[in-house]
C-alpha cells in the first residue's frame, strides 16, 4: 500500500473534458460548407447516450464495433463511447478497396458499423462480397438513412435519442483492448494492432508534452490526418481530455476550404502527412500566413527540406517532424530542437532537427542494429534497422500474424532503415523496401525526393527502384510539374549533383505524370508506381 | 498480447538523457559561488557508479537509502542511483528539528544517510539522540569528511570513484517502491508517503505536458523548491529524460545569487513557493527583467494577487499556480489559461486564471463535499473539503498512520477548503484549519492576507484566528513591513472593507514583526504564529 493503484484506462480521462472544459467548443466542418458545433459538454452527453445505445444492441463486452468515417464530432463521440463500455473500436480504412475491407472486417469479427452516409455505396461493395456476414448491426452517421441496398441499416441520431445522458463509469482492466488499427497493407494482407486502455491513456498523457504535440488548454487543434489512421496520431484522446477546442474537417480535402477553416476556428496546431503541407501551402501564401497557427505536425513521410523552409522563412510557422506508425499508436520521435541549440540560426536547426524524424519521447526506446543484429553508433553516419519499444508499442499483431516482425528480445521492427545523430536525433534514411541497392551501394529514395521538390518546377517527386541487369536497381525518378512547368532529366540530375549526390547515384530514368499516386492515408504510394514501371 | 507490457519503472526513461542529451548540461551554483557544471553523459556514468556503491555497501532491495541535503547534481544523481538499484530513496527535509529528524530517520529505518558537509553538525544532534543507532553508512557529499564527532563518515566521491560507469538494467516492478518523504507535520508527527516507480514515471510524463510544467528539450529549468520537498515538484523527474537543461541552486536562498544564476544560466522556467518570488522580485526589477524566463510556477501557498499582477506588468512573467501536496507527487492543478479565453485582457484571466489554483491535470480526479459528504456544485460559491485521487496520489501513509486521510470510497483527504469555478478552475479557501470561523461564518485567512500584501508599505502578512469569548474566533493580523514603513491596523481595515470585506469580517488586532516565521518548505508558520499568539 502506497500510491493508489487507479487503472488507467478511458475513464481516467474521460470525465475531464465535460467537467473542468464544458463550454469549450468542438466544431466540425462538412464538405457543404456547414460547420457543426457543440461543447464538451454536449459531446459527454453524447458519448454517454452512445454508451447505453451500444448496450441497448445487445453487443458482449470486447466485442469489435467498428467506424467507417471521415473526421467529425460523431467519430469522436465513439472514439470515448465505445471502449468506455468495454467494447472495441475498430477504425476502418475508407481508401482501403472493397476487398481489403472485406477483407478487414470479416479478420476482426466486426459487430457493428458505424457509416458515414456518403460512404454506404462502398459499404455496399463490401456487402455484395459478403464482408457484412458477421455484422449485426450498420448505423449510418446521421439524423436518417439514405437510400441504400444494405439490409437493415439504423439511423445515429435516432439510436441515441431519448437515451440517458449518464453512464456508471465502469471497471476496466487496464490492459483490455481498446481499439483495433490495421496496418495500410503496403506489402501483403493488412495486419490488425490492437490498443490496450493502458497504452492509450498513456500515449494521450505523453503526447501532450512539450517535447510532443505541445497541446494543453489553450489550444486549438486540427488533426488534418484522419481518424481512421492511427487514431488520428492519438489527437483526439490527448485533445478531449487536456481541455484544447478541436476542429474536424469532414469529407476528402480540400485546401482552399482546409485554410479557410483553420483561419477562421483559429487552429494553433494541426497535423498532416507532407502532401497535405504541400496541397495548401500557395492558399496559405494567397491568405499572407495564418499568425495564429503555432507549429505543424508532419508525419507520415519526411518531408522535404524544401516545404520545411518555405513554412519557416514564408509564414513563420516549424513545421515539427513527427515519426511513428500504426504499431506504435503512433509517437514514437518528434523533432523539436534542443536548449543547446537555442543561438543556432535556422539553417543550422533545419540541417540538425527539422530535416530529422525526431528525438524518441520518454517512454520509447530506439535502437539501430546492423545486419548482423549488433547496435551501431549514433555516429551520424552508420545505418541500420530501426528498432522500437516501449509501453505503447505493439508486441504482436491480431492473430499472431507477422511475427517476424517482433524480435525474441523484445522490439519491434519498424521495417524503416536509420541513422542515429550524435545529437540523438533519428533519421529515417528510408523504408527497406524503398531503399535502392545499386551496385553494392545503397540510394536512400527519400534523400532523393527531397532534393528534387526543391526545384521550382516540381510539385511532387517519387523515387522507386527498378531492376537493372548490371547495377541491381537503379533509381527511377516519377515527377509531377507545377501548372505551366516542365522539367527533363538532365535538369534533374545536374540540379542533383550540385545537392551533392555522387555522379553513380544520378537516375537515368524519368516519368512524367499530372499527379504522383497516393496511399489511403495520402502517402506517395510506391507500390501503385512499381506495378507500373517495374516491368 | 496486443501491446507491449513494459514497466513503468525508472530505467524505462533513466537512458533517455545519456543516449539522445549527451552534452546538455547540469549546473549547481554553490554558496561560496562556485558553479559546477557537467553533462548528462557525466550525470549517467557517475549515477550508475554510485548504483554499484549501493551494492557494494551491502544494502539490501527496498531499504531506504536517505539524504540530508540541498539542491545539487549529487543529489540529482541519488534521485536516479537510488531507485534504479530497487533501493528506496528517502529525502530527508533539513529544516527538521534534530527530534523529529531523529523520529523521522528511525521510523523510515534508513540504513544509509548521504548528507552535505554543512549538515554533518545538525546530523551530530541526531546521533546524540540516538536516531542514527539503525543507519550503517555515512556518506558526506564531497571529496573528502570533514571533521566530525560522527564515527564511520565516507566521502561520496571516493565512494563511487573507480567503480563501472555501466549499471545493468533491472527488471523492477512497476508498483515496488521508489521514493519515501515525510508531510511536513503542520499537526502530529510527520507522516511518511510512499511513491512507487509506476506513481513517479507516471508523474514525470505528466508534468511535461502543455498543461503542466510545459517543459521539454529545449528548456533549461530551475527548481528553486528543495528536492527533499514533494521530489522538488517532481522537476527533476521529468527534466532529466525529456532533456531539459538543469540548474541548481544549492544551500540557504540568496536572492541576488539566485536572479543572477538564472540570467547567467538562462534559465526559461523556474519553480518556487511565493515566499521565494516576493524575495526576488526587487532583485529582478533592479535587472530590469529576465527575458528568457517563459513562465514561473508557484505553488505550496496561495500567491497574493499584488505579486501575481507586478510580475506579470513589470516583468512580462506569467506567475502559473500549481496546486498539490507530498501525498499527491505533488501536482494536482495548474493555473494554464483556456482556448475560450484567448481574446480576454490580463484583468479578467488574472481574476479568472492566475489567482486560482488551477485546472486537475488529466488523471487527476478532483470533488469537493460538504459536511454531509456530499458532492457540492462548481459554482463559483459553495465550499467543501477538497478531495482528489488518481494514480500518483497516495492511498496510505506508511505504517498505516493517519488513515482517516483517506475516505472508504477511495479518496485522499487534503485537508483544504475549497471552491470549483464554473470554469473548471478549483480555488482553495483556505487550510481546512486555517480558516476562522466567527460569529458563525467563515472567513478566509488566505483572502484577507493577499488583500493586506496589496498595501505598499507590507511585505508579508499572515492572518491566524485567534480565541474570542464572544465570536469564537477572531482573525490576528502578522505583518512585517517594508524597510522605513510603517502600517496601523486603521489603514488595514480601511484597505480591508474597500477591497470587499465586511465589517464584521476586518481583524481587530494587529502584531507588527519584522519577519513571519517560516516553515521548513519557506511557507508561512501559522502553527508557530498561533503557539505564539494565541493564549
Amino acid at each position: 500500500m502506497a500510491m493508489m493503484e487507479t487503472p488507467l484506462n478511458t475513464w481516467l480521462l474521460f470525465g475531464h473534458a465535460p467537467r473542468y472544459f464544458p463550454d469549450t467548443e468542438v466544431a466540425t466542418r462538412f464538405p457543404d460548407g456547414h460547420v457543426h458545433r457543440y461543447t464538451y459538454a454536449d459531446f459527454a452527453r453524447r458519448a454517454q447516450q452512445l454508451m447505453h445505445a451500444l448496450d441497448a444492441l445487445g453487443l458482449e463486452p470486447g466485442e469489435r464495433v467498428a467506424t467507417l468515417a471521415w473526421n467529425s464530432y460523431r467519430h469522436l463521440e465513439a472514439y470515448w463511447g465505445v471502449p468506455c463500455t468495454g467494447r472495441v473500436l475498430h477504425t476502418l480504412n475508407l481508401r482501403l478497396s472493397p476487398e481489403d475491407l472485406t477483407y478487414v472486417i470479416r479478420h476482426a469479427d466486426d459487430r457493428a458499423i458505424l457509416v458515414d452516409p456518403d460512404l454506404l455505396p462502398l459499404l455496399e461493395k463490401v456487402h455484395a462480397r459478403g464482408g457484412l456476414e458477421g455484422v449485426r448491426h450498420l448505423v449510418v452517421l446521421g439524423d436518417t438513412v439514405p437510400e441504400t441496398t444494405l439490409p437493415g441499416v439504423s439511423a445515429y441520431e435516432e439510436l441515441i435519442a431519448g437515451r440517458p445522458s449518464a453512464y456508471p463509469p465502469r471497471d476496466i482492466d487496464e490492459i483490455a483492448p481498446l481499439g483495433l488499427c490495421y496496418t495500410s497493407g503496403t506489402t501483403g494482407r493488412p495486419k490488425g494492432v490492437v490498443y490496450t486502455h493502458r497504452s492509450t491513456v498513456l500515449h494521450a498523457i505523453a503526447a501532450s508534452s512539450q517535447a510532443a504535440m505541445a497541446i494543453g488548454p489553450g489550444d486549438c487543434v486540427l488533426p488534418v490526418v484522419p481518424m481512421f489512421h492511427a487514431n488520428a496520431w492519438g489527437m483526439p484522446y490527448t485533445a478531449t481530455p487536456y481541455g484544447a477546442k478541436q476542429v474536424f474537417s469532414s469529407g476528402p480535402l480540400d485546401p482552399a476550404a482546409l485554410v479557410e477553416l483553420m483561419a477562421a476556428e483559429r487552429v494553433t496546431v494541426a497535423a498532416g502527412v507532407p502532401t497535405i503541407w504541400m496541397s495548401v501551402a500557395d492558399e496559405i501564401e494567397a491568405r499572407g500566413g495564418l499568425p495564429e497557427l503555432r507549429h505543424l505536425l508532419c508525419g507520415g513521410a519526411r518531408p522535404p527540406r524544401s516545404l520545411i523552409e518555405r513554412y519557416r522563412r514564408d509564414f513563420g510557422i516549424p513545421l515539427i517532424q513527427v515519426w511513428g506508425m500504426t504499431e506504435t499508436s503512433p509517437l514514437a520521435s518528434l523533432a523539436w530542437p534542443k536548449e543547446r541549440m537555442r543561438d543556432w540560426d535556422e539553417q543550422r536547426i533545419t540541417d540538425a532537427v527539422r530535416t530529422r524524424a525526431g528525438l524518441p519521447l520518454p517512454g520509447v526506446q530506439m535502437d539501430i542494429r546492423d545486419e548482423e543484429g549488433n547496435s551501431v553508433a549514433w555516429d551520424g553516419e552508420s545505418m541500420g534497422d530501426l528498432l522500437v519499444r516501449g509501453p505503447w508499442v505493439a508486441n504482436s499483431y491480431l492473430g499472431d500474424e507477422g511475427a517476424a516482425g517482433f524480435t525474441e528480445d523484445g522490439w519491434f521492427r519498424t521495417g524503416d532503415i536509420a541513422i542515429g545523430s550524435p545529437h540523438g536525433y533519428v533519421v529515417i534514411a528510408d523504408r527497406a523496401k524503398d531503399l535502392i541497392k545499386s551496385g553494392g551501394e545503397w540510394i536512400s529514395s527519400v534523400d532523393m525526393e527531397s532534393a528534387v521538390m526543391a526545384l521550382p518546377e516540381v510539385a511532387e517527386a517519387a523515387v522507386i527502384a527498378v531492376p537493372d541487369d548490371r547495377w541491381q536497381e537503379r533509381p527511377l525518378i516519377c515527377v509531377a510539374t507545377r501548372p505551366g512547368s516542365t522539367v527533363t532529366l538532365d535538369r534533374i540530375r545536374d540540379h542533383l549533383e550540385r545537392s551533392g549526390f555522387a555522379r553513380w547515384q544520378l537516375p537515368d530514368r524519368i516519368e512524367v505524370m499530372e499527379a504522383i499516386p497516393r496511399t489511403g492515408v495520402g502517402k506517395f504510394d510506391k507500390k501503385a508506381l512499381r506495378a507500373r514501371f517495374d516491368s
